[in-house]
């Protein structure tokens, strides 16, 4: 969107598809040899979705900041799904801008944002210059890219209350990913259900594909919603309501009693 | 802000200067045949705050309304500051695009704005048209000009449950204006207080030139924080503290009863 508004193009990198969906971090490069033969000029700007939220992939922006810094193109990190879940060094990975969302992975309520800047900085928060031409008034202290009042209020709030619970729940998780990684194993062993993405997994993001799901689906008198209600039934909420080929689920920050607990439902509906 | 990001220029319209700072409606036409003389064509937008936050004045949204038809002009009104408490025709003004702050007079919680569009829509909120190159992904339910997530969480559900109440009171408006013109009047009777803005005040937002707090604040122990502090203890908070010279209040929504206790703090604090 951003590209669009600004008028400027866009280029992809390509994944790996079926099943594990890896971002081919090392055809970077060679993107950029193919913007730089296109356009007669190097990008603008490199972007990296750190983890996406379709498969939980976790992307090796060290690598991808090394190509960038040896272009010398500008690289942004988008870490709205790392950024607040585990550690992200802006330094190591080489990154100019990173971008969170406070209401994804930092635990505080929408809609708020964070933009942080190691370069660049004089140019992206430029203040507003232009003066009105008859009462001479003018805005040294708004930022053009803020568009106006900054946020405030609850968003904030929330944030600066939840930042050092983030803290704290970043330095645990490799014992986090033990869990997830534990419940991936368990979900598999139940037969019909593969994990789609990176394996092993190095997030709390799982995307299961469950063809077994489907099939009881089709006889089954609730349909598709049978899958929705039946682990309601049982304390586990936020499935999306209708969906049974698919099923993204995350056990972040669950106890492993309460990971054997969500392992135990599946197991439980499937015996049915 | 939008304009300097966009790169285009501003021109504005002046108003009467002290005491009244009347926006000069009538001389709309004068600044648009300035634009067209100057950059050859019609402004692309004219713009309108239909009450400004310094002296709570109301413009004649109507007559720009006018002029800007007569020109086919696109108009737009900035009604911060009376969608909400009074009442706002968009027709009757003729504009095409109507700003509100839910956080300002629609009793919500910010961040969240609205923009009411008669005119232009397929314009304004176009939607992303560019796919990805690689895996042809395309967002057709994305606006450009909305960056990203529209807003939801608190701030959505806040303006969803204040709405028939802002309905509700801005069916009182008269009543409202009723009481805050006899608080200005009772004002200025103490003496030493003048309202600036025009007269009869239209609006809820008061401004007072208020020599005789500054005279006080140059001999009180507590200087220019007297006010607030001698205001708070007879609970009426939100007065900027340290201001004597001016004094921005608003007795909006206040029955008559407490409207009255304001004017007695102030008569109580300046016979002390």
């Amino acid at each position: 969107m951003a590209a669009e508004l600004c008028g400027i193009s866009l280029v992809e990198v390509p994944n790996t598809g079926y099943p594990e969906f890896r971002i081919q971090v090392e055809k970077y490069s060679e993107k950029i040899e193919e913007v730089k033969e296109k356009f007669g000029k190097l990008p603008a700007l490199i972007i990296l979705t750190h983890a996406d939220p379709y498969y939980g992939n976790v992307v090796d922006a060290e690598k991808v900041g090394e190509i960038a810094e040896s272009y010398g193109v500008p690289f942004m990190v988008n870490a709205a799904y790392t950024a607040g879940i585990m550690p992200v060094d802006m330094k190591k990975m080489k990154a100019d801008f990173l971008t969170i969302s406070a209401h994804k992975s930092m635990a505080s309520l929408a809609p708020l944002g964070f933009l942080v800047i190691r370069e660049y900085s004089d140019h992206v928060l430029r203040s507003v210059s232009a003066a009105l031409d008859w009462s001479k008034r003018s805005f040294p202290n708004k930022m053009v890219n803020l568009f106006g009042c900054s946020i405030g209020g609850l968003p904030l709030i929330s944030a600066m209350h939840t930042f050092p619970y983030v803290v704290e729940r970043v330095k645990k998780w490799n014992s986090e990913l033990e869990k997830i990684r534990w419940f991936i194993e368990e979900m598999e062993k139940l037969g019909g259900i593969k994990q789609l993405g990176e394996k092993p997994h190095n997030h709390h993001l799982t995307h299961f594909e469950t063809p077994i799901l489907w099939e009881i689906s089709k006889r089954h008198k609730r349909r598709g919603f049978f899958l929705a209600e039946e682990l309601e039934e049982r304390g586990i909420i936020g499935v999306q309501r209708g969906l049974t080929k698919h099923l993204k689920i995350s056990v972040y920050g669950l106890s492993w009693e309460e990971v054997k607990q969500v392992r135990d439902a599946f197991q439980d509906i499937l015996n049915k």
